[in-house]
Protein backbone atom coordinates (compact mmCIF):
# COMPACT_ATOMS: atom_id res chain seq x y z
CA UNK A 1 0.00 0.00 0.00
CA UNK A 2 1.55 3.23 -1.11
CA UNK A 3 1.02 6.69 0.09
CA UNK A 4 -1.35 7.81 -2.46
CA UNK A 5 -3.82 5.53 -0.73
CA UNK A 6 -3.14 6.94 2.15
CA UNK A 7 -2.91 10.37 2.38
CA UNK A 8 -6.60 10.78 1.14
CA UNK A 9 -7.69 9.05 4.31
CA UNK A 10 -5.69 11.38 6.38
CA UNK A 11 -6.63 14.62 4.83
CA UNK A 12 -9.97 13.29 4.82
CA UNK A 13 -10.61 12.74 8.46
CA UNK A 14 -8.87 16.00 9.01
CA UNK A 15 -10.98 17.58 7.22
CA UNK A 16 -14.36 15.91 8.38
CA UNK A 17 -13.59 16.81 11.91
CA UNK A 18 -12.21 20.87 11.51
CA UNK A 19 -15.64 21.37 9.11
CA UNK A 20 -17.56 19.22 11.62
CA UNK A 21 -16.25 20.14 15.38
CA UNK A 22 -13.54 22.35 14.40
CA UNK A 23 -11.35 20.82 15.83
CA UNK A 24 -7.57 20.58 14.26
CA UNK A 25 -6.03 16.52 14.21
CA UNK A 26 -2.10 16.25 13.79
CA UNK A 27 -1.32 13.66 11.97
CA UNK A 28 1.34 11.16 13.46
CA UNK A 29 4.08 9.30 11.42
CA UNK A 30 1.94 5.95 9.86
CA UNK A 31 3.46 3.03 11.43
CA UNK A 32 2.31 -0.89 11.15
CA UNK A 33 -0.41 -1.98 13.37
CA UNK A 34 1.17 -4.47 16.49
CA UNK A 35 -0.91 -4.13 19.57
CA UNK A 36 -4.54 -4.79 18.60
CA UNK A 37 -6.09 -3.00 21.59
CA UNK A 38 -8.25 0.05 20.05
CA UNK A 39 -6.79 3.18 22.09
CA UNK A 40 -10.14 4.59 22.25
CA UNK A 41 -13.65 3.76 24.02
CA UNK A 42 -15.92 4.14 20.29
CA UNK A 43 -14.99 2.67 17.10
CA UNK A 44 -16.52 3.13 13.55
CA UNK A 45 -15.82 0.08 11.35
CA UNK A 46 -16.81 0.30 7.26
CA UNK A 47 -15.65 -1.98 4.55
CA UNK A 48 -14.84 -0.74 1.23
CA UNK A 49 -15.31 -2.36 -1.84
CA UNK A 50 -13.86 -1.84 -5.20
CA UNK A 51 -12.33 -3.91 -8.63
CA UNK A 52 -8.78 -3.39 -7.60
CA UNK A 53 -9.60 -3.56 -3.74
CA UNK A 54 -11.30 -4.47 -0.64
CA UNK A 55 -10.82 -4.00 3.09
CA UNK A 56 -11.59 -2.44 6.27
CA UNK A 57 -11.31 0.88 7.63
CA UNK A 58 -11.35 1.54 11.53
CA UNK A 59 -11.85 4.85 13.74
CA UNK A 60 -11.66 5.04 17.13
CA UNK A 61 -12.14 7.86 18.70
CA UNK A 62 -11.30 7.87 22.45
CA UNK A 63 -13.64 9.38 24.94
CA UNK A 64 -12.51 12.88 25.10
CA UNK A 65 -12.34 13.72 21.71
CA UNK A 66 -16.18 11.77 20.94
CA UNK A 67 -17.25 14.35 24.25
CA UNK A 68 -15.63 17.13 22.55
CA UNK A 69 -16.46 16.48 18.74
CA UNK A 70 -20.51 16.38 20.36
CA UNK A 71 -20.24 19.42 22.38
CA UNK A 72 -19.28 21.42 19.10
CA UNK A 73 -21.30 19.70 17.19
CA UNK A 74 -24.24 19.32 19.31
CA UNK A 75 -23.86 22.09 21.61
CA UNK A 76 -23.92 19.40 24.43
CA UNK A 77 -22.43 16.38 25.45
CA UNK A 78 -22.68 13.04 27.72
CA UNK A 79 -20.60 11.79 30.27
CA UNK A 80 -21.17 8.42 28.76
CA UNK A 81 -20.63 6.72 25.38
CA UNK A 82 -24.47 6.81 25.04
CA UNK A 83 -26.33 6.51 21.50
CA UNK A 84 -26.06 10.02 20.98
CA UNK A 85 -22.41 9.73 20.48
CA UNK A 86 -22.55 6.33 18.55
CA UNK A 87 -24.94 8.10 15.92
CA UNK A 88 -22.18 10.89 16.05
CA UNK A 89 -19.46 8.61 15.04
CA UNK A 90 -21.38 6.59 12.66
CA UNK A 91 -21.60 10.04 10.54
CA UNK A 92 -18.40 10.97 10.91
CA UNK A 93 -17.28 7.52 9.69
CA UNK A 94 -19.64 7.52 6.39
CA UNK A 95 -17.96 11.20 5.99
CA UNK A 96 -14.30 10.48 6.52
CA UNK A 97 -14.94 7.39 4.17
CA UNK A 98 -17.15 9.12 1.80
CA UNK A 99 -14.45 12.04 1.74
CA UNK A 100 -11.48 9.58 1.25
CA UNK A 101 -13.52 7.55 -2.07
CA UNK A 102 -13.32 11.11 -3.44
CA UNK A 103 -10.13 11.73 -3.58
CA UNK A 104 -9.50 7.94 -4.55
CA UNK A 105 -11.52 8.20 -7.75
CA UNK A 106 -9.74 11.15 -8.99
CA UNK A 107 -6.82 8.74 -8.92
CA UNK A 108 -8.66 6.54 -10.56
CA UNK A 109 -9.16 3.83 -6.96
CA UNK A 110 -12.83 3.04 -7.31
CA UNK A 111 -14.81 1.35 -4.24
CA UNK A 112 -17.78 1.35 -2.95
CA UNK A 113 -18.54 1.64 0.92
CA UNK A 114 -21.17 -0.30 2.85
CA UNK A 115 -22.87 0.55 5.98
CA UNK A 116 -20.67 1.83 8.88
CA UNK A 117 -20.99 -0.41 12.13
CA UNK A 118 -19.83 1.28 15.58
CA UNK A 119 -18.33 -0.52 18.54
CA UNK A 120 -17.82 0.92 22.26
CA UNK A 121 -16.79 -0.70 25.05
CA UNK A 122 -13.83 -0.39 26.99
CA UNK A 123 -10.90 -1.64 26.12
CA UNK A 124 -12.68 -3.46 23.30
CA UNK A 125 -10.32 -5.15 20.62
CA UNK A 126 -10.43 -4.42 16.81
CA UNK A 127 -8.78 -6.75 14.49
CA UNK A 128 -9.19 -6.92 10.76
CA UNK A 129 -8.74 -10.12 8.78
CA UNK A 130 -7.06 -8.94 6.04
CA UNK A 131 -3.36 -11.18 3.66
CA UNK A 132 -2.25 -7.14 3.41
CA UNK A 133 -0.75 -4.70 5.41
CA UNK A 134 -2.19 -3.02 8.18
CA UNK A 135 -1.91 0.45 8.82
CA UNK A 136 -2.36 2.03 11.95
CA UNK A 137 -2.58 6.09 12.19
CA UNK A 138 -2.68 8.14 15.47
CA UNK A 139 -3.90 11.56 15.48
CA UNK A 140 -2.93 14.27 18.11
CA UNK A 141 -5.20 17.19 19.55
CA UNK A 142 -5.77 19.28 22.55
CA UNK A 143 -9.63 18.00 22.26
CA UNK A 144 -8.16 14.40 22.29
CA UNK A 145 -7.07 11.53 20.27
CA UNK A 146 -7.72 9.88 17.29
CA UNK A 147 -6.64 6.40 15.64
CA UNK A 148 -7.69 5.41 12.13
CA UNK A 149 -6.66 1.75 10.90
CA UNK A 150 -6.85 0.56 7.45
CA UNK A 151 -6.44 -2.66 6.09
CA UNK A 152 -6.77 -3.72 2.49
CA UNK A 153 -6.17 -7.14 0.92
CA UNK A 154 -3.12 -7.43 -0.75
CA UNK B 1 -36.65 -7.28 4.55
CA UNK B 2 -38.54 -10.74 3.94
CA UNK B 3 -38.07 -14.76 5.13
CA UNK B 4 -36.51 -15.26 1.60
CA UNK B 5 -33.53 -12.78 2.95
CA UNK B 6 -33.14 -13.96 6.25
CA UNK B 7 -33.62 -18.28 5.91
CA UNK B 8 -30.19 -18.02 3.53
CA UNK B 9 -28.17 -16.44 6.77
CA UNK B 10 -29.63 -19.03 9.53
CA UNK B 11 -28.93 -21.73 6.96
CA UNK B 12 -25.49 -21.20 6.31
CA UNK B 13 -24.61 -20.21 10.10
CA UNK B 14 -25.40 -23.82 10.96
CA UNK B 15 -24.28 -25.48 8.03
CA UNK B 16 -21.26 -24.07 8.87
CA UNK B 17 -20.45 -25.01 12.49
CA UNK B 18 -22.29 -28.43 11.97
CA UNK B 19 -19.60 -28.83 9.17
CA UNK B 20 -16.44 -26.90 10.96
CA UNK B 21 -16.99 -27.86 14.51
CA UNK B 22 -20.06 -30.76 14.29
CA UNK B 23 -21.89 -28.29 16.65
CA UNK B 24 -25.80 -28.04 16.15
CA UNK B 25 -27.18 -24.72 16.54
CA UNK B 26 -30.96 -24.48 16.75
CA UNK B 27 -32.56 -21.23 15.93
CA UNK B 28 -34.82 -18.88 18.10
CA UNK B 29 -37.83 -17.42 16.71
CA UNK B 30 -36.21 -13.83 14.34
CA UNK B 31 -36.67 -10.39 16.46
CA UNK B 32 -36.11 -6.89 15.98
CA UNK B 33 -32.67 -5.79 17.68
CA UNK B 34 -33.45 -3.50 20.47
CA UNK B 35 -30.82 -4.45 23.02
CA UNK B 36 -27.52 -3.20 21.65
CA UNK B 37 -25.17 -4.78 23.63
CA UNK B 38 -23.68 -7.46 21.98
CA UNK B 39 -24.67 -11.23 23.96
CA UNK B 40 -21.15 -12.57 23.84
CA UNK B 41 -17.24 -12.14 23.80
CA UNK B 42 -16.32 -12.10 20.49
CA UNK B 43 -18.37 -11.34 17.15
CA UNK B 44 -17.12 -11.27 13.56
CA UNK B 45 -18.41 -8.34 11.35
CA UNK B 46 -18.81 -8.18 7.91
CA UNK B 47 -20.05 -5.42 4.93
CA UNK B 48 -22.00 -6.35 2.41
CA UNK B 49 -22.27 -4.25 -1.13
CA UNK B 50 -24.44 -5.54 -4.54
CA UNK B 51 -26.71 -3.34 -6.85
CA UNK B 52 -29.84 -3.77 -4.65
CA UNK B 53 -28.58 -4.57 -1.11
CA UNK B 54 -26.39 -2.65 1.29
CA UNK B 55 -25.66 -3.83 4.66
CA UNK B 56 -23.70 -5.41 7.33
CA UNK B 57 -23.85 -8.62 9.43
CA UNK B 58 -22.61 -9.34 12.87
CA UNK B 59 -22.15 -12.90 14.97
CA UNK B 60 -21.21 -12.80 17.77
CA UNK B 61 -20.15 -16.03 19.59
CA UNK B 62 -20.28 -16.54 23.57
CA UNK B 63 -16.77 -17.80 24.74
CA UNK B 64 -18.11 -21.26 25.55
CA UNK B 65 -19.18 -21.65 21.99
CA UNK B 66 -16.04 -20.19 20.99
CA UNK B 67 -14.33 -22.30 23.00
CA UNK B 68 -15.91 -25.97 21.83
CA UNK B 69 -16.42 -24.64 18.48
CA UNK B 70 -11.92 -24.06 18.42
CA UNK B 71 -11.98 -27.41 20.68
CA UNK B 72 -13.16 -29.30 17.64
CA UNK B 73 -11.79 -27.98 15.20
CA UNK B 74 -8.32 -27.39 16.36
CA UNK B 75 -8.23 -30.22 19.04
CA UNK B 76 -7.56 -27.73 21.72
CA UNK B 77 -8.82 -24.60 23.09
CA UNK B 78 -7.93 -21.24 25.50
CA UNK B 79 -9.35 -20.39 28.09
CA UNK B 80 -8.93 -16.43 27.33
CA UNK B 81 -10.37 -14.74 23.27
CA UNK B 82 -6.74 -15.01 21.80
CA UNK B 83 -5.34 -14.29 18.81
CA UNK B 84 -6.22 -18.43 17.62
CA UNK B 85 -9.70 -17.80 18.63
CA UNK B 86 -9.96 -14.64 16.83
CA UNK B 87 -8.57 -16.03 13.58
CA UNK B 88 -11.18 -18.65 13.60
CA UNK B 89 -13.84 -16.66 14.30
CA UNK B 90 -12.90 -14.24 11.34
CA UNK B 91 -12.82 -17.70 9.00
CA UNK B 92 -16.38 -18.39 10.50
CA UNK B 93 -17.74 -15.09 9.65
CA UNK B 94 -16.36 -15.26 5.97
CA UNK B 95 -17.68 -18.74 5.07
CA UNK B 96 -21.18 -17.85 7.08
CA UNK B 97 -21.17 -14.76 4.99
CA UNK B 98 -20.19 -16.49 1.22
CA UNK B 99 -22.28 -19.80 2.05
CA UNK B 100 -25.49 -17.00 2.52
CA UNK B 101 -24.05 -15.27 -0.61
CA UNK B 102 -23.96 -18.19 -2.86
CA UNK B 103 -27.42 -18.88 -1.16
CA UNK B 104 -28.93 -15.84 -2.28
CA UNK B 105 -27.02 -15.96 -5.63
CA UNK B 106 -29.53 -18.60 -6.67
CA UNK B 107 -32.56 -16.34 -5.96
CA UNK B 108 -30.86 -13.74 -8.20
CA UNK B 109 -29.62 -11.41 -5.13
CA UNK B 110 -25.80 -10.46 -5.65
CA UNK B 111 -23.30 -8.58 -2.95
CA UNK B 112 -19.68 -8.77 -2.57
CA UNK B 113 -18.44 -9.00 0.88
CA UNK B 114 -15.77 -6.73 2.28
CA UNK B 115 -12.77 -8.50 4.44
CA UNK B 116 -13.89 -8.98 8.21
CA UNK B 117 -13.48 -7.19 11.26
CA UNK B 118 -13.25 -9.16 14.70
CA UNK B 119 -14.18 -7.26 17.66
CA UNK B 120 -13.76 -8.90 21.40
CA UNK B 121 -14.60 -7.91 24.98
CA UNK B 122 -16.27 -7.81 27.68
CA UNK B 123 -19.63 -6.02 27.13
CA UNK B 124 -18.78 -4.59 23.88
CA UNK B 125 -21.56 -2.84 22.08
CA UNK B 126 -22.56 -3.55 18.33
CA UNK B 127 -24.73 -0.50 16.47
CA UNK B 128 -24.99 -1.17 12.94
CA UNK B 129 -25.92 2.44 10.80
CA UNK B 130 -29.08 1.69 9.31
CA UNK B 131 -31.90 3.11 7.34
CA UNK B 132 -33.84 -0.17 7.32
CA UNK B 133 -34.92 -2.97 10.65
CA UNK B 134 -32.25 -4.92 12.27
CA UNK B 135 -32.70 -8.53 12.58
CA UNK B 136 -31.26 -10.24 15.68
CA UNK B 137 -31.64 -13.87 15.49
CA UNK B 138 -30.43 -16.01 18.54
CA UNK B 139 -29.03 -19.42 18.36
CA UNK B 140 -28.39 -22.03 20.89
CA UNK B 141 -27.15 -25.54 21.94
CA UNK B 142 -25.39 -27.56 24.68
CA UNK B 143 -22.16 -26.19 23.46
CA UNK B 144 -23.01 -22.09 23.36
CA UNK B 145 -24.92 -19.88 21.91
CA UNK B 146 -25.16 -17.32 19.02
CA UNK B 147 -26.28 -13.77 17.86
CA UNK B 148 -26.58 -13.21 14.41
CA UNK B 149 -27.30 -9.41 13.43
CA UNK B 150 -28.31 -8.67 9.61
CA UNK B 151 -29.05 -5.10 8.74
CA UNK B 152 -29.87 -3.65 5.44
CA UNK B 153 -30.57 -0.15 3.87
CA UNK B 154 -34.15 -0.08 3.34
Amino acid sequence: MNVEFINPFILSLQNVVQTMAQIELRAEKPEKKVDETAKGEVSGIIGMIGPQIKGSLAITFDKKLAQNMMLNMLGESSDTIDDDMRDLVGEMTNMLCGGAKSLLAEQNYQFNMATPVIVSGERHIIQHKVDGPKILLQFTSDKGNAYLEICFDS
